[in-house]
């Protein structure tokens, strides 16, 4: 009797039901065509004593193949393998059980490769540079972790769990209205927030709707390079002004308006990126003006609003924004930690109303208990009182940070103490090149990074972005340290 | 003396900083030239002495307003209203700080409107029909949550929260590719799996690097209308294909790849969305056979694999994909409740590769700390408990919910009872229309939503899909009372 014992192994250790170990032993033989379309089964009872197994496994075997399809019954005649499947057409096996997984891929796709990243593979005992991220080990986790476990006891916490709105909790909006408000000098209302997965999603949102293909977005010559690649995206193009000290230089899009029509500038105001200008109060002017006349958007990037050592932060381009014009983009959780993606886009209702449509089908919502427990985080004051205890930690790190570049690097780098953000805009003095530099520093364990990246335009500033606020004293010690090594080598 | 005491008005109960009140309402001043460029400012004395304030909060103030540009200081001379500030063109006030919001928008944008869906306005009292839900009341939300604040409690937890993989946890991609393996019959590993936010996450991410403008891409004559939409937001053009009680007619699909080159199939093999019929194990061979010759992709949406009340699952058709040819979606969050929102996409790792790509323009990342509490759930067997407890609870309520529908509405509706998921497939007697219904409805606090989205091409099918699963016995037996109290006004 085919088949028999030996093709129809049964484990009986395993947790899986022994009928559906028989089944899907049986699909296998027919997809191989080793049982053919056509063949009789054996008699359930039969089959049952031949395998040693209850004659109801065998039974519930064959309804679970009928059900699927890959056997027919024949009143009076018995089950047989259906005559109609078709043979599989089974190239060379390319999958690997041993979790290598598949390298085939069996259709074409539209790939966009220069627009990936490179993130440099994490090597032991390296030291990485980044461009400015917050130290997660003063995140108040376990504090979140505890709001977070509250909000979950809720007695009807079940309602917020199943499909909710499209625009976010909308506890986190009002109370992110009123929080924006009053600490940021904007009057707008719960309608005009959209809440989004960091700052990320609202420049990809505003990017969707703004932007098809050959249409201009105004940036600055050097730019967050994330933003770029995301506009590039939408196959638009990028029209580059000038930077300098005080920011993006508006006169150069102004003459750009003369001549084409743009439908947006992207800006990072409060502390340009990557180079930590803050764009002044004749220029906020300038460029409002400009977008009320020629009716572009602003999108106003304000990733660092509370990041400042020397001044109070300055009032958003958003809050002086009577026309509309401004698409204004933050996150709470750049200052908490990058895995809380929570974030926010704030516009007129119409311009929201139409992001929210866009989202749905990104990922249809945010996480709500996530919300709650950002909006609870934010109204009992656990953000302020966070803020105010890492901008001291920052402040310290950034002072050290910088004395040790002036003490130990006076002709090899130039740089402004940057006012806030948590990085420095390091130029480096023309004799020397970052390539050579990123190479000699992995012998001491110095991951410089993507250091290419902050020169989109070719202008040869030979600048990059360096992040303070990651390390701790020790390390920021021991950074500098490993740079020096690698100075000395270059020189 | 100008500005004065009256102007300059100083709230000392305000948590704001009296020398930043003072500089917001002199930017204020500014911008609506009350005060004009080159106006000379009071001496810092002689205004503290009027405001009654301490002299430094004067100064300050002027150095607040230095920094960001308002003004300028002229040495020997004094501080004056920056000279070249230009004026802000401010329109009639369109913001409404009584918490309206604006209204304007100072720039255009593309609109989608006819993709948008019109979500039913909760009201009171009202019952709400869904498409097939689970019902959060069931989810073990403590359990996840203290889950959660344990992970959170972990001693380096922090390295998980800063930027991470674009790819998702690596954790839960092992354990998912392990989980999968062993539970649906898939050969993949870690490298294979994207998490995404959600299967809508992976319908999207497949859709942008699948399809273009005037790209053929074949759906169901029914189909998932979130799926049909994201679609369309590529302008990809729709190829519709019959749906019978075996699913997608895949001979049709042959006939479409003879005449044009299409670039994907979307194929909910094992309950078609909405109909809720299995495909055939002959017409997924097929599938698979024409997906191999014409290499297009298949991308298989297994929305709600965990649910079967009559048989097994059945093995998805990315078990028997040999040449890379299937993109298979699922969640594991469907299953637990919508807001946690954890699924994947797998693929072959080219693909994958490109999706975390695309990813990063999205959103950057997942939430590490959610998925690394999933994993948990996943790898203690806390989801398989789940599955098997709700299963019961939801095949009861498929039972009475079926029942009462044969019972009450013999003449009116006509459905098969579904062997799996959450809904039924339920087809109304052509004497009647959903229209109708859905008005009257309104009078006994039933919101039928929107019925019209089930029959995108206009077939006439007079069928809708009504899900069960949310409701208990109670509320069963309440729905359908206000049903027949609607049947009886309609006949």
């Amino acid at each position: 009797m085919f088949p028999n014992k030996t093709i129809l192994k049964i484990d009986r250790k395993s947790k899986q039901a022994l009928y559906l170990q028989l089944s899907n032993t049986f699909i296998e033989l027919i997809k191989s065509r080793k049982l053919l379309p056509e063949t009789k089964l054996p008699s359930s009872r039969a089959l049952a004593e031949n395998l040693n197994v209850h004659r109801k496994t065998v039974v519930a075997c064959y309804e679970e193949l009928l059900l699927q399809g890959w056997v027919e019954s024949i009143a009076k005649k018995g089950t047989f393998v259906n005559a109609n499947l078709p043979e599989l057409n089974v190239q060379d096996f390319k999958f690997d059980n041993q979790g290598k997984g598949t390298n085939t891929t069996g259709f074409s796709f539209y790939k966009n490769e220069e627009l990936a990243r490179k993130y440099p593979k994490m090597k032991d005992g390296f030291m990485y540079l980044n461009d400015g991220i917050s130290d997660a080990r003063l995140t108040p986790t376990e504090d979140i972790a505890r709001i977070y476990r509250r909000i979950c006891s809720r007695k009807h916490i079940y309602k917020e769990m199943s499909y909710g709105s499209l625009f976010g909790n909308e506890k986190l909006r009002k109370t992110l209205a009123n929080y924006l408000n009053k600490t940021r000098g904007l009057s707008v209302s719960y309608e005009n927030i959209l809440i989004t997965r960091g700052s990320q999603m609202g420049i990809y949102l505003s990017s969707k709707l703004l932007l098809k293909k050959y249409d201009f977005i105004v940036i600055g010559e050097t730019n967050y390079t994330s933003a770029d690649s995301t506009f590039l995206q939408s196959e638009a193009n990028l029209a580059r002004v000038s930077v300098d000290e005080n920011g993006l230089k508006i006169q150069e899009i102004e003459e750009i308006c003369k001549k084409k029509s743009i439908k947006a500038v992207y800006v990072t105001s409060h502390h340009h990126h990557p180079t930590t200008v803050t764009l002044s109060a004749e220029r906020r002017i300038h460029l409002l003006n400009l977008a009320q006349k020629y009716s572009f958007a602003i999108i106003e990037d304000d990733y660092d609003y509370d990041f400042n050592y020397n001044h109070s932060p300055i009032l958003p381009l958003a809050s002086h924004d009577a026309n509309g014009n401004v698409i204004y983009i933050g996150s709470v959780c750049k200052t908490v930690a990058p895995v809380f993606r929570v974030g926010y886009l704030i516009a007129s209702k119409e311009f929201v109303n139409e992001a929210s449509n866009q989202r749905r089908f990104i990922d249809r919502q945010g996480d709500a208990l996530l919300e709650l427990t950002f909006e609870e985080f934010i109204k009992n004051g656990d953000l302020d009182r966070h803020v105010k205890k890492v901008m001291k930690v920052y402040k310290t790190r950034r002072d050290l940070f910088c004395r040790l570049l002036e003490d130990k690097f006076k002709d090899v780098f130039h740089f402004e103490i940057p006012k806030g953000g948590m990085a420095v805009w390091l130029t480096l003095n023309k004799k020397y090149s970052w390539k050579t530099i990123a190479e000699i520093a992995q012998k001491h364990k110095l991951e410089i990074g993507e250091w290419q990246r902050y020169d989109a335009s070719n202008s040869g500033h030979n600048s990059i972005r360096m992040g303070f606020a990651t390390y701790n004293e020790e390390e920021i010690y021991e950074l500098i340290n490993r740079l020096s090594k690698t100075m000395n080598e270059v020189k």
